[in-house]
């Protein structure tokens, strides 16, 4: 197996090790990069000679003893083009932003980097993350298909092995679905445990970092670096002692048959294994949902973009302005108070089980790159700012990825990465 | 009257009529600064060259005809120095940002460009506006005395009539209790209706962005530039139709005999004008908000810093570091649903009035410059989310003054500034 294709924790483990070094997994993931990127188009920007001079710092480092090292020490990862970065430019797929250089990295990037990771470069995504410009980046596993957006370029390239690592965000659906989409594991943490600074914003209530990996255990690696959760390590828990909740949401009639039979098949194979498999349904309080997200995006969407509407009224995608129609500050206001009597409600039903499991999207990635498929199965957990993981699985052998989503209450993000190890495990 | 003197609106109102030009603006409040910076030290960085040839820039588009004009057009304007501005450095008063240079403009700076502002230099700030280093500023009625914090510059340029307008920030009580000190208006808007892009991020339920004026149509002029609100033009009410709150809140013991009085005496002079004043009590689920504004302040911190604290531990002041103790996530939680459940309550009680009256600050500006002040009558209001205006009154001539601030539930922004209209001339 090439150093390209180890999992993130692999990488760490063997790096930590001394049985592979920064360099040469470095090395090969822009080997594969220079293979691969002329037909997935995955990055929007990349930085060769910066990324082996950092992974041969990490290296001496290494040799010379000189640690602690962090947890992703000579790392490589890729970063979506919204977040912005010191030594890279941050241009959001805008051409507002063509060679923006920012004076210093997000607050994410900075973490990550401080815990060791080597930045090879910039993923492609949605001009601005919303509703704008589409990259031009393909689905790893079919190029006729749409990666998902808006994270497309850091679902695609660890989807495709460039990189083990990329870092993502959501408002509506945005790291879920086209993690889904690519056949990776994706994460969206309980809302306001990761730093949004330094990155475009577009929803005060919404916009939350994310990230992919190739299994729970990458993910739970960004999770510890980033010290999201402060629960006690979650036990392993043996499949039989496992409650899950199988949550159709009100949304369930636009769940393609692809996507009902991944659920039902997983739930028979949890059933199987020995957890206790009941329906959690949303009670009538929910029926609306969507529509309330919708109502937050668009409002606030209007007060984090008006400043471009503004300067450069000619120059921001009509599909960005257009979404931004001035909601009433009132009916926001009730979509706001109405999103926080829901989140205690969820976080009540979501106790009762060890995980939540729903559709990470309506079935696999649609065929055409002109549009980046529906959030309908995502806008709702943004909204009620809880913990969601997207991990694949296939109906058939040969067939396109579908994700399985896994939710749990607010601040349970351990935990449900925890629970989410089993059952990767068994599915 | 040295133009200097002039309010932003009635410079706004000359700039437009032709009788004054921006540039004649901008260099009288530079003399200004040139005269007084080295006592009060209110600005962190000036750009003398860049803000004369943008007024004349300015005035030559006035010449042309080139307009529309913005209603800031050729207005000088000062920004707290946490906020980035594309062609001057952003340092946050810490050793870490020392010549930071952002590669672009905060939404909010953009904003008020393209309303025709002329950004003047950055003012100084508490240490990442956030419990960090103090500046070196003075208050202007009194250098002994602190100018209050963290919008400490802000607040202390408007005072001393070294430029008309200046944008500040809040997270416990950063925009209002420095305009309480200084002796200006300032208001901090609705919660999540200016973009906090591009500014050093603090708490993400709290921080918000305002501004100082010297009347309450300035504060209105840069309202209305920002689009915060969607109401009717409020109207012009007569007091005999106003029905005021006082508010003393829970912590009424805490203010000083100062703050005492002028509450009694706006009163008096309202009751006098012919309005209904009345107390507005918060009942007992209000009685500990301050502690829940404190349990989000430092658990958000927290993610917040943990950036810097990872990448600079020795280079962050300990007065922030000791501040992110760590908060468990699930003490978090319940105070950022009781918070929620509050707002709801507060808007309810606020809606049986045309304003609540309550003070900024516990008194006058505390004598010394190693603290600034008590946000104990400000973080209440920044965890509700509502609107909040301080206008200054003396109790005495020759006293410093004191704040008095008004308040609304949240959104109702304009019908506020038109309330605070009749009151500010009442008062």
């Amino acid at each position: 197996m090439t150093p390209n294709r180890l999992t993130a924790s692999e990488a760490a483990a063997a790096i930590a090790a001394g049985t592979l070094s920064s360099e040469d997994l470095v090395r090969d993931c822009l080997r594969r990069i220079g293979e691969r990127e002329s037909e997935i188009r995955a990055w929007a920007f990349i930085d060769t000679a910066g990324a082996i001079a950092a992974a041969r710092n990490a290296d001496t480092a290494k040799l010379l003893g000189a640690g602690p090292f962090g947890p992703l020490h000579g790392m490589p990862i890729g970063v979506k083009d919204i977040i912005n970065t010191a030594d890279m430019p941050t241009q959001h797929n805008s051409v507002i932003y063509r060679g923006n250089q920012p004076g210093s990295d997000a607050a994410v990037v900075m973490l990550l980097r401080a815990a060791g990771a080597v930045v090879i470069g910039k993923t492609e995504t949605i001009e601005f993350a919303a509703h704008g410009r589409l990259p031009v980046t393909r689905n790893p596993h079919d190029p006729s298909r749409t990666p998902g957006g808006s994270s497309s370029g850091s679902a695609a390239a660890v989807g495709d092995f460039m990189v083990p690592l990329t870092l993502g965000t959501q408002t509506g659906g945005s790291v879920i679905r086209p993690g889904a989409f690519c056949g990776v594991f994706g994460f969206k943490p309980t809302y306001g445990t990761v730093s949004a600074e330094g990155i475009k914003l577009f929803s005060l209530t919404l916009d939350t970092v994310g990230w992919y990996g190739r299994s729970v255990a990458d993910i739970a690696l960004v999770a510890g670096v980033l010290e999201i959760s402060d629960e006690a390590a979650p036990p392993r828990h043996a499949m039989s002692e496992l409650r899950i909740g199988i949550c159709r949401t009100p949304y369930w009639q636009r769940a393609e048959p692809e996507m009902k039979a991944a659920i039902e098949a997983a739930a028979e194979r949890l059933r199987g294994a020995g957890a206790k498999v009941e329906d959690a349904e949303l009670d009538s309080e929910f029926d609306a949902i969507n529509d309330l997200k919708e109502t937050v995006m668009r409002a606030e969407g209007r007060f984090a973009f008006l400043n471009l509407q503004r300067a450069y009224p000619e120059k921001i995608s009509p599909g960005i302005t257009k979404r931004m129609t001035r909601i009433p500050n009132r009916d926001l206001l009730k979509a706001l108070d109405k999103a926080a009597e829901l989140r205690v409600r969820f976080d009540a039903l979501a106790g009762r089980y060890d995980a939540i499991l729903t559709p990470a999207a309506n079935g696999p990635a649609p065929v055409g790159l002109a549009y980046a498929g529906d959030p309908i199965f995502n806008g709702m957990w943004t909204l009620l700012h809880v913990p969601c993981l997207t991990m694949p699985a296939r109906v058939d052998a040969g067939a396109m990825p579908v994700g399985l989503q896994l939710v749990g209450p607010r601040f349970g993000d351990a935990r449900l990465l925890g629970v989410a190890e089993t059952i990767a495990s068994a599915i």
